[in-house]
């Protein structure tokens, strides 16, 4: 007997990603076939084939579907059709036989996975910790010996280490640990250099490493074991510190005096406990197995850890403490992992461009790469890389909060219950949206308010200049309060009760962080002299631009008007640097190299940043030659619109 | 005008070491003389010439003195002849002139002040920690560096050392520092290595450190500056790990569980803040100014202060947990100095040959040595260490508590009230006594019980073999609970109103420690190859040491027969060491090397040491041949005794 999925004769959709197979009969859409199997795809218009939100890349057995629409053409960019891009909700199966689709991240309902997960990149495994079975020689009255001797000489008959040292714990440990063991001891190596501790008789040789993101939002916790690199445990939480202030300034502000200071890395690091404590009981191991965590952040988040003033790094020409990496006790910042435990935090490139953007440059290997690449990690602040394995450049770009939510009439952050992606009907201008969870909507976060932006300058409800016209055909238009406003959900479909609008001040807060982010890529295309068909891939990174919609994006002028296949998500991938730093010393070692490497350019000393911004204000630019794609996008449009 | 004591045509005393003059009469002794100026000369029998503890050495102007009696023929040796030796109550000023004297320590009643002052040996300065002042050139724009890059171009530039480390604090000490000092910073540094401190402006270059002898009995401090390498404050207690165990034996068996081993750790860690408190207030220095603390100690001290179980070192073949010198940070262990200070633990050469041995070594700098030098450390645990230049071999030997005045009948430590000098006059039997502080007896301490023995023996009271002799003429030698005692103070002199003895079981512990010591000493001579004619030097050391007659010691036998020229007392050369290692780093290098090369002998694996043992247990030894000037000695006594 065979299984239902493995039976020929049938119309079956393979989703590659999820390793699936779903049977469905002729003249089901891609769409019904991932709901069968409980693959969750974005198809906010009700698969009307017009938010063209619900794209999937058909791998192989396109023949077995039907023909492209004409709706299709309209909605898919030149490039995804190329691609051989469908939309799950119009693309049907007309004979029986295999369809193999993958569904790209924004696309999915399930991204908010990615977050934690980030890109997996894969390293040679040499970790700091290792651990080794001894089987030892005793000492004679004839031939004395110290038994951190005897040890030192076990080990460097296996490991060819000469001299290695003893942490304090792991010396008073080492007496009773030789005898109770009966002369086998299992010893845990820190660098090849210093035994951090010593344990009786052979308890196997799996250390664990903590790999944590200290970012300004969210912690993201990895337990790991070294000797396998693999992720055992993950955990995440808030920042604790946001109860001192939502964004970096107004935390650095609050640090200002020493005892909020002490509060402010006193909050951090019980919370990154509380993460080690979780993992550890996830994984049924006690936190003494754990013996380095290696951590990220931007530069402010690492001072705030380290518990030192970032005053300093707010004021011009904002100077970090340290950009080097930084080993040292866990327990010498109140960190309980193992008592010899270490700290390693990854180096920093300038003020605002910081350890997890170094981490973002690890995960992408962008400083291998052969032609240049854009990494874009939105945030508040939002770094920049350009470059290739030639030349690498950063800067920073003060974006705001807008992206992630924040200074948003309806805004949110991306928790149950915002609305993360939004779909507005060129024809009747009534809109479609999703939010996390599935939850009743309470507000919007940052992918859904960019979403709303590129819908309705798709629609023509705003103009180039982000204009709201208060002369649209539709309800949804109205003026409250001297400012003109779209609802986006009416009240009695909210948990709030009352309208979820997006307003002009609001489309005006998105503008200013596109801006700043086309603006500050523009000046980094100028100093390398990359134009925007040289750049190979567009990596975007961050939770935000795991949740966004690269379209959206495009479309209101974020980046560079590339085409879409070359935009890639590598959600958090500060957690995957620091993964990677973790399992391998030789990443740290060019951490080190490419934070020496990475030049820095500090926009506000740069004097043609100030004109690119205020051209980057307009949707998508002044200058319209500058966006071709989303031209062609907006004139496809155009015949939609009534 | 001029001073008195510069007048011409007077008699005049110079007591060189205590750089004091005297003018006496014709006819005074040199005692009179130092009685009138208060420098405390040791004459027990009442300057009757007899006892012998007033030697001083006349270095300039005998001519001035009357010639050498015949009493003084008697009671000093040859060699003390030959150099100009003289009994301070016997010499007389017969003319005017000056006479050139010093005061031997052994006779000297201030000798206490010696055991926290120890020998002075001078090192080349180039202590591990050093104050730097920089002045930094602020970062612009256009050339982004890191706070931490800013202080270490400037160390590069004045000191020639890059990649400059930071310690956690200093780091967090780096940006308000520079900014306060308006680019002018003080930066001490360790090692030439890490940056421990950054303080804003100038604030001089004076780093300190503290050395610290963590002595079974007794701890001594000694606070210095490191850039002059002055002792500018000290301080010494008692050990209080006293409280769970007088004995190293009993301490390491109180500490067999985990909360004891800790609370061993704890308040001998908790008395060395104290004292570090007491030398900073003294110098009115903050303990924050204290960068490095160098202790030394036997092994068991060692571990017990890092809380390491020492368990193993008193079981076969007694390993230590490690030998080689050690550095941390001082609050790993709880240290209250600086935040980011280091403590540094001098190597160890065996279980029962510790830190405070090799000490000893370092300030008697017998590894330069062209001849042979025997250097004894004598304690509950004796110390041995012999050698040269070319090879240096140690040993340890269990002499017991006797010698400082445990385990014998109305014994106790040199506190005072204890009977510290004796002497019996050999024609009536009645003693003399010097107690310390010159206060009523309360008991004897080592070096009084030892001048008892070497006296009894010198009177005949006791024979070769250490028996007392009960039909001796004198009402002091009595028998009572069927043990036959020498009585050296009547009830009504002390202050326990008891009379204060010595009897058959006190003379057979003195018995027991000289044996072992002078078995140990032979042991070496033997392995060695030396003899005694060949040992250019026997140095005395530690508390004991200083308070020792090294005639008494000669006279029972405790090492082998040289001239007392041949005698030093280094005091306590363990607290010198310690010093040294403050101050020079490459003592320390020197400290390694000598641990490694300093070999041990464990006495209980030498198949001849039972024999030497035996033959030791006579006064002065079973074979008179070993001991020719004890001899002399004793055959000049009987010309005095009855």
């Amino acid at each position: 007997m065979t299984t239902q999925s493995s039976r020929t004769h049938q119309a079956k959709v393979y989703f590659k990603k999820h390793d699936v197979t779903t049977i469905l009969s002729e003249g089901d859409t891609l769409l019904e076939a991932a709901n069968r199997s409980e693959i969750g795809i974005s198809a906010i218009c009700g698969g009307k084939g017009l938010c063209a939100k619900c794209r999937v890349a058909v791998l192989d057995g396109e023949e077995n579907l039907d023909q492209v629409s004409s709706i299709e053409r309209i909605s898919l960019s030149d490039d995804d059709l190329r691609r051989g891009y469908r939309l799950a909700c119009c693309a049907r199966m007309k004979r029986e036989g295999t369809v193999v689709v993958d569904v790209p991240p924004e696309s999915s309902v399930e991204h908010q996975r990615l977050l934690v997960a980030g890109v997996q990149t894969s390293v040679p495994l040499n970790p700091a910790v290792k651990k080794y079975v001894f089987h030892l020689t005793p000492a004679t009255l004839q031939h004395i010996q110290s038994d951190a001797e005897i040890l030192q000489r076990a080990a460097t008959q296996e490991m060819n280490r000469e001299n290695l040292t003893f942490s304090y714990h792991a010396l008073s440990e080492l007496p009773p640990a030789i005898r109770t063991g009966n002369w086998v001891v299992t010893a845990t190596i820190y660098a090849n250099e210093e035994i951090i501790r010593v344990q009786p008789g052979d308890c196997g040789r799996v250390p664990y490493g903590l790999a944590v993101d200290i970012g300004s939002t969210k912690l993201a916790a990895y337990l790991m074991s070294l000797n396998e690199g693999k992720v055992v445990a993950t955990a995440s939480c808030s920042n604790p510190q946001i109860t001192f202030g939502d964004d970096i300034i107004s935390r650095i502000s609050y640090a200002g005096n020493s005892d909020n200071l002490k509060k402010l890395q006193g909050v951090v690091v019980a919370a990154v406990n509380k993460l080690l404590s979780e993992v550890c009981r996830s994984a049924t191991i006690p936190t003494t197995e754990v013996y380095e965590i290696v951590a990220v952040g931007n530069t402010a988040m690492h001072h705030l850890f380290l518990g030192i003033d970032p005053k300093y790094i707010a004021l011009a020409p904002y100077p970090p403490a340290i950009r080097t990496a930084i080993t040292l006790r866990a327990d010498e910042i109140g960190l309980h992992a193992n008592r010899s435990a270490y700290v390693y935090l990854l180096p920093i490139v300038a003020g605002f461009v910081g350890g997890d953007a170094l981490a973002d440059v690890l995960a992408t290997k962008i400083y291998e790469s052969e032609k240049p690449c854009l990494l874009i990690d939105v945030g508040t602040n939002t770094e920049i890389v350009l470059g290739d394995r030639h030349r690498l450049m950063s800067c920073s770009c003060a974006s705001g909060p807008a992206l992630e939510g924040g200074c948003v009439t309806h805004g949110m952050r991306a928790e149950t219950g915002a609305i993360e992606r939004v779909y507005i009907n060129p024809q009747d201008l009534e809109p479609g949206y999703q939010t996390i969870g599935d939850a009743a909507p309470r507000g919007i976060c940052g992918s859904g308010i960019l979403d709303v932006v590129s819908s309705l300058l798709q629609c023509k409800l705003v103009d180039q200049k982000g204009k709201l016209n208060p002369t649209a055909q539709t309800p949804r238009i109205r003026t409250k309060n001297n400012s003109i406003e779209y609802v986006l959900v009416w009240g009695k479909d909210s948990v709030t009760r009352t309208d979820i609008v997006v307003n002009q001040y609001d489309i005006q807060q998105i503008q200013l962080a596109k801006a700043a982010i086309y603006a500050g890529a523009s000046i980094l295309k100028k100093h390398m002299h990359i134009n925007d068909s040289d750049i190979a891939t567009v990596y975007l990174a961050g939770a935000f631009g795991t949740y966004v919609d690269p379209q959206s994006a495009l479309t209101v002028g974020m980046y560079p008007d590339v085409t879409l296949s070359r935009i890639r998500f590598v959600g958090n991938a500060a957690g995957s640097g620091a993964r990677m730093a973790l399992l391998s010393t030789e990443i740290r070692e060019k951490a080190e190299q490419v934070a020496k490497q990475l030049e820095y350019l500090e926009l506000a000393a740069d004097k043609g940043f100030s004109d690119e911004f205020m051209n980057a204000l307009f949707l998508p630019h002044r200058d319209p030659a500058r966006f071709p794609t989303v031209n062609q996008l907006l004139e496809r449009r155009n015949q939609l619109v009534g």
